[in-house]
């Protein structure tokens, strides 16, 4: 359910701790469940006022009634109006925990002009309500109605290839939604074996260091942890199996790729291979390497931050020093478990 | 220069590594520059083959001359073709450093109409020139471009309030451009005062910990150090200012707010001063307690992650453990200072 997935509990998002100022969008029940059963149970809870009951169809159409009378799926209103019927048509779309709300993305109209009077109504019924931040995804096949919710007032918030969330902040005070995610995860691996030989590589990159050797370097996957990040990039690019011992340092860069940051973790890694396997596609050349022949290239001699984390690789490696070790603990607030990066203590 | 600033140099992106397999925009040219200037001088460098001479007017019209007549602005191709002139209208864009072409996100086409049949022509330019990656920012007063983008087969990358920035791919390979921003960074303060009192603070949290004591937390902003946002966040939230001594321990955990990572970094931090001023927008309540008090809540009784990050900031106290400090060095790579966090070592 990556549409589910996507509006995940927040308190996950801070395993030993909760975050106020951020509202982002929750779903109260948690566990597996069925989106549709949910959406509905949730869009009875979002729209439900005190004064009357209120019911959908499938069809998205939201009736008030003080007489529930079942027509072909679709409940009416029948105030006290004698026979006058009166149908309101609004987004489906819950209840966040933060007093927003999150527009069922697989029931949004097709029709450009349904959506835009629908979004329009949903917009003026949110704001009687009193809701703050309201979540509306669309996904690649239905972007005929982003310009439409942009002209509404939506902002755009984060994307991924298939989809774009954007965000309506209702209330007359500063925002309190969350920005996008700002950083991209990076390792560099210091692999250094028996002989203390240092695994190194010379990238295939038209920008920078050419015919320089240099760690393994990579980014990690979407969810994947540092330590296996570390392991597979050296795996894919020398063919060495590793495993890893401690994260020695870690640099945090700003305003790089599309004004985002970046954190690179170094990573100390035993081989448990010795045979070099070069990946063409990335890599020029791959080898091992004394660590005389790699601090003495002119381009280490010159760069502060690439000598000072080999330093710290070799006292690591040495013993004369201490980085971080991976423990998964379990959180209360989400009850998962999740790493904590910690030096070994003496209660250890 | 919003604009070119998301189109920085993807070197920064790794200080001391390059990174042969994310294909980033980059523009060649660095520091401060007029964007005009550049990406006419861009385009020229784009469009400009063996066997012609192009140039852009001011209007985005693209023509490829034997002989260089200057018109009104607008250049014209005359190939061996006697009097024939031949006009192509192409997008104006520039190369990055990936053999992709990153197109000038302010002099798109404002008609939907002429951006559709201009993206096409360009598309197909791209193609024959074996461009790769394509990189379009759309603004939000632009969103009619974006379904259109869609259409001709660009997908979503990622996104900030006020723009979206879409890619497309043309090498029948798969996609080498790298992922959108992938991990928020979150701090957890640590702040103990001299009689053995620690700073913490009652959430106004409608999702978790009701009443609970806790660490002061949140999130770094844009650009932030993790160091400062540490300080930040505790005086915002308590009124009392203080020092960072050491990073101790960092928890990463996935599948958070919208699919996405966090890190959260555990800072100790040394108070320069006690008053306490309550930010009610956030806090519920903050105080200076025992240890005891804090951990004897049956909350932490039953969060192992907190319980564990607190003995940590308590041996980090004691001085019987040793975090990570910032330090400030410059990388060869992009002639920039950035942090590294590494432990104290023997050499210094």
């Amino acid at each position: 359910m990556t549409t589910m997935a996507a509006f995940t509990d927040i308190c996950q998002w801070s395993s030993f701790h909760c975050q106020p100022s951020l509202m982002v969008p929750r779903i109260t029940c948690t566990g597996n469940w069925n989106h549709h059963g949910l959406s509905s149970s949730f869009s009875w809870k979002l729209f439900c006022p005190e004064s009357a009951s209120f019911k959908f169809s499938s069809s998205r159409r939201l009736v008030a009634r003080r007489s529930y009378v079942p027509k072909k799926g679709i409940q009416v209103v029948s105030p006290n109006i004698g026979s006058q019927t009166l149908t309101i048509e609004f987004l489906n779309a819950w209840d966040d925990e933060y007093g927003g709300v999150i527009v069922d993305p697989e029931s949004l109209p097709s029709s450009a002009n349904a959506f835009a009077s629908t979004l329009k109504a949903s917009i003026s019924n949110w704001k009687l309500k009193g809701k703050k931040g309201i979540w509306l995804k669309i996904t690649l096949e239905q972007a005929d109605l982003v310009p439409i919710a942009i002209q509404e007032g939506f902002l755009y918030h984060h994307a991924e290839p298939g989809y774009v969330i954007l965000t309506y902040w209702i209330p007359n005070e500063p925002c309190m939604l969350p920005s996008s995610p700002s950083h991209q995860i990076g390792i560099a691996a210091f692999v250094i074996n028996d002989k203390r030989e240092i695994l190194v590589v010379q990238e295939k990159c038209p920008c920078s260091c050419p015919g320089v050797w240099k760690l393994p370097t990579g980014y990690i996957d979407k969810s994947e942890e540092i330590f296996s990040g570390a392991i597979r990039e050296v795996k894919e690019e020398t063919g060495v199996d590793t495993i890893f011992l401690e994260m020695v340092a870690f640099r945090h860069a700003h305003l790089v790729a599309f004004e985002k940051s970046d954190l690179q973790f170094v990573c100390l890694l035993k081989p448990l291979s010795l045979e070099i396997t070069v990946d063409e596609k990335e890599i020029q050349d791959a080898k091992w390497t004394t660590l005389d022949e790699l601090v003495q290239q002119p381009f280490y001699q010159e760069d502060q931050m690439s000598k000072r984390v080999i330093e710290i690789c070799m006292e690591a490696y040495e013993n004369h020093y201490n980085g971080f070790i991976a423990h998964q603990l379990i959180s209360k607030f989400d009850g998962k478990q999740s790493y904590l990066y910690y030096k070994e203590t003496m209660t250890e």
